[in-house]
C-alpha cells in the first residue's frame, strides 16, 4: 500500500482528495489529509475506507515529519511560501512532493539535493500555472517536430463566473481569492515582447491596454497584461521569439470600469486610511476626490475620471454600492486596498447555485516553408457546483493525476521541476480529457 | 578665535561659506572648509586669511574626528544619510552641528546624548525644510499671540528659472537636482487633510491635482500636492486644524505636460529598461506604446494620451526631442527614470547668465472675535549667478546666521531642534532681509 499526504484541504484540494480517493482502491493507496480544521477534512473525505482525516500543525516540522516520512508522495495545498520548508523534508525523509505553485529560487535551489535523495519535486502543475504550460507546450513542441518556426506566442488565463451564473453589469463575481482581485497588476510594469520590440505598460495603463479575444459559443473577453511574460521565453525553450505576451481575461468592459479604482488610489495598499475603521463606502470613495462644500460625490467623481452619465462604467460603479452611506466595519484601520475589498466581496458574490468558470486562450504563429499558420488553443470549463468547481478541478487534477503517475513510475524524472516535458505533459492532458477539461486547437493558413 | 568646519562645499556650500568669511574678521572666525576636491574649496575660499582649504575624507571618522575636535562648530553639507555619522562624533567630541536637512528617526534618538553633552544639533535650516518653516511659524505664532484660531495652512516652495531667464516651452530648467525632479511624487501617495477630511492622492492623478497660485508681478504658478503634509501638524502645534496642505510649485502648465510621461510610465524608477544602454529617445517612448507596423510613434502617443495636435502639451513634448532618432548612450541599460533624466538633462540646461528664482507662497486662514481673515506670505528671491543661485542662498544664509548665534549665545538651545521657535526664526528671518530674501504679508477680512 502506497501512502499520499495532503497537506491543506481549503477549497483548491477538494478536486484533488475527490480524485485520489476515486483512485485508491484501484491502486491500493491510503490517503492521509492534514487541515488545522478536521471537520473539513472529514467532509471531503466522506468516511472513504482508504482516507485517514488529520489535524497537526503542518507548519511545523515536528509535527509534520513523521508524517511526511510515512508517506511515498505529499501534496503541499498550503499557502506557497510554506512550500520550502515542507520541500527540505521531503528532501531529508526521500518523500516525493507535488505543489501547485511556481518555482521560487529557493525552490529551484534545491534541485541537486533533491536529485541525490532520489525524490522529484513537481511544481506549478495546478492550472495558472499548469495547464497553461501543458497545453502551450503541446501546441509548441507540434509545431517543432515538424520544422515549424514559432514567431508569436500569446496566453491568457482568466477564473470567471459562468454565463449561466452571471447576472452582474460588471460580469464577474468572487470566484477566487479576492485579495488577489484587488491587487492584480501591481508591484512593477507590465513586461513583453512584440515584434522583436520590448514594450513596458505602468499599472496605470494597464486596464486600458487590454486585448479583445473572442470565443465561439462564449462571446467576447478582454486581456490585460500579466506583470511578466518575459520569463516563459526560457521555460518554454522559446528564446529569440519576437512577440510573446501572457494575460489575465476578463469579460469585455471589466477592465475599463476597474480602471476607476486604479486611477482613484482605491486599489493602493502601501497605506492605512485614517478613520477607515468606521468609514461609509461614500466617505471612502471621497477620500480620493478634492473638498467642494455642495457638489455632489457622484459628481466630482464623474468629472475627476470624465466619465459621462450615461457611460455603462457608470452603471457598474453605482451597482457597486460606492455612493451608499453604510458603514463597513473593520477592526481596526485599513488600507485602501483593504476597504475595497470588503465592498467587492458584498456584491461579487456567488449567489447558492452559481458556478465559475474557467477560460484559457492560447494564439500561436509559426512559419513553415514560406507559408504563415495561426494556431489557437482554448479550453472552456465549468464548475459542478462551490466545492467541486471549476477552480478546483483544474488546480487539482492535474496535481493529482502527476500524484499517480509518480507513485506508478510513469514521471521518472528527479529533482525540481515542473510539467513541460512531452511525456508528462501528453497522459495529463489525455486523462484531463476524460473530466471534462479539454483544449479546442484550431489552425489556418495566414 | 572660533573654529567652523564646514563639511562638503558643493553648490549648496557656496553662500554659506561666503557668509562666514565676510563676517570671519569681525567674529573671529576660522573657516575650515572640506571636500575631496580641494580646488572646489580654494575657490570658494579665494585666499581669504580666515580661510582654511581641507581635503579629507569626511565619511572617515578617523580622519574627520580630529578636524570635529578641534572645531567649535561643525555645518555638515554632505547627503542627508551621512549627517549621522557625524552627529554621533559630535556628540562624542561636544561639538555642535547645523544640518540643513530633515530630522531622520535615528538623529531624533541623538536628542538626549547630544543635550547630555551639551551641545546643539539644529537641523531643517535650509529653504525647504527651513526658511518655510521659519516663515510659516512667524505668521501662526503672531496668529496665536492675538487669539485666533487658525483653520486653513497651505505652503508651497519651488525652484525655479528666473523670469529673465525663462525662455522654454516648459516654463523650467534644472536649477537641482535632477534626478529630484524626475522622481517627485513618487513612494507613495500624497496625503493631506481639508475641511477636517483626510484626502489622498495616488501618483498617477498627483500632476493633475493641482492648485493655481497668482503672486502679483510674477503670474502664475501651480502646485502639486507634496507626500505627507499631515507630519506639520505636529511639528507646527497645528493639532486639530481642518485644512493643512503642502505642495511644489511650478509654472502654470508644466505638470500637465509632465503628467504625460507620468502615465506612460518614464518615470519608473523600479526596473532596467531591455537594450536602453544604446536607445535613441523615440525608442524609448516607443517602449511605452502599443506595436503598430505603420503607425508613428507621435500618433501612437497622441492617441494613447488622447492629446489634440494643436495641444500646447504636444508642443512641450516635440522641444524635449523625445521623439528624435539620436541615441542617448549609458554605461549599462538604465531603468526609465534615468534614460528620462538624460532626456530633460539636455533640454533643461541653464543658458550661460541664466538666474534660477526660489518661490514659497503660504496661505493661512483664521478666526478672531466672529470674523475670519485671509493672509498670504510669499518670497519671491532670484539668484545672483550660477555660483551664489537663488538655492544656495536660501539654503546657505539660514544655516550660517544659525551658526553665528549658535557661536555668540543667542541660540542656548541644546538637543536635536530645528527652527521653530521665535527666538530662532525672528532674528534669522530679520538678518535675511539684509540679502533680499524677504516675505510679503498680507491680510484679509473674508
Amino acid at each position: 500500500m502506497k501512502t499520499i499526504l495532503i497537506l491543506g484541504a481549503g477549497l483548491s484540494a477538494s478536486s484533488l482528495i475527490r480524485y485520489f480517493l476515486e483512485n485508491a482502491e484501484e491502486n491500493n493507496w491510503q490517503i492521509r489529509v492534514c487541515d488545522r480544521d478536521i471537520e473539513l477534512v472529514k467532509s471531503k473525505l466522506n468516511n472513504h475506507p482508504n482516507g485517514v482525516a488529520l489535524s497537526f500543525n503542518a507548519l511545523e516540522p515536528e509535527q509534520r515529519r513523521p508524517e511526511i516520512e510515512k508517506a511515498d508522495i505529499v501534496v503541499s495545498m498550503l499557502p506557497a511560501r510554506f512550500h520550502i520548508g515542507v520541500a527540505e523534508d521531503c528532501i531529508d525523509l526521500k518523500t516525493n512532493l507535488i505543489t501547485p505553485s511556481y518555482i521560487s529560487p529557493e525552490m529551484k535551489a534545491l534541485d541537486q539535493a533533491a536529485k541525490d535523495a532520489g525524490i522529484v519535486i513537481m511544481n506549478e502543475i495546478g492550472v495558472d500555472p499548469g495547464l497553461d504550460h501543458m497545453s502551450a507546450m503541446n501546441v509548441i513542441d507540434a509545431i517543432k517536430e515538424k520544422g515549424g518556426n514559432l514567431v508569436t506566442f500569446e496566453s491568457f488565463t482568466g477564473g470567471l463566473i459562468a454565463p449561466e451564473s452571471d447576472n452582474n453589469p460588471w460580469n464577474y463575481k468572487l470566484t477566487w481569492n479576492p485579495r488577489n482581485v484587488v491587487l492584480a497588476g501591481q508591484g512593477g510594469a507590465a513586461k513583453f515582447i512584440q515584434e522583436g520590440k520590448y514594450k513596458y505598460i505602468p499599472y496605470n495603463r494597464l486596464f486600458r491596454r487590454t486585448e479583445i479575444i473572442s470565443i465561439e459559443g462564449y462571446g467576447d473577453f478582454e486581456g490585460y497584461a500579466n506583470r511578466n511574460s518575459l520569463s516563459y521565453r526560457d521555460t518554454y525553450g522559446l528564446q529569440g521569439i519576437p512577440t510573446i505576451y501572457r494575460g489575465t481575461l476578463r469579460r469585455k468592459g471589466f477592465s475599463k470600469a476597474w480602471n476607476i479604482f486604479v486611477q482613484l488610489g482605491a486599489t493602493d495598499d502601501t497605506y492605512v486610511l485614517e478613520n477607515s475603521k468606521n468609514m461609509s463606502k461614500r466617505e471612502f470613495i471621497n477620500s480620493f476626490l478634492p473638498y467642494h462644500p455642495t457638489d455632489s460625490v457622484e459628481l466630482k467623481l464623474r468629472h475627476q475620471m470624465k466619465i459621462d452619465q450615461d457611460d455603462i462604467i457608470y452603471d457598474k460603479l453605482v451597482w457597486l454600492g460606492i455612493f451608499e452611506d453604510d458603514v463597513l466595519s473593520f477592526e481596526k484601520d485599513v488600507t485602501p486596498a483593504q476597504f475595497l475589498q470588503k465592498i467587492i466581496e458584498e456584491k461579487w458574490v456567488l449567489d447558492s447555485g452559481d458556478k465559475d468558470m474557467l477560460v484559457m486562450w492560447h494564439k500561436f504563429e509559426y512559419e513553415l516553408k514560406g507559408k504563415k499558420y495561426l494556431v489557437t488553443s482554448h479550453m472552456i470549463n465549468i464548475g459542478e457546483d462551490q466545492v467541486y468547481t471549476s477552480m478546483s478541478n483544474t488546480v487539482g487534477l492535474p496535481a493529482a493525476i502527476s500524484g499517480k503517475m509518480i507513485l506508478n513510475g510513469k514521471i521518472k524524472v528527479k529533482g525540481v521541476t515542473l510539467p513541460i516535458k512531452k511525456e508528462i505533459y501528453e497522459p495529463i492532458l489525455e486523462e484531463l480529457n476524460q473530466y471534462g477539461i479539454h483544449f479546442i486547437e484550431k489552425e489556418v493558413e495566414i
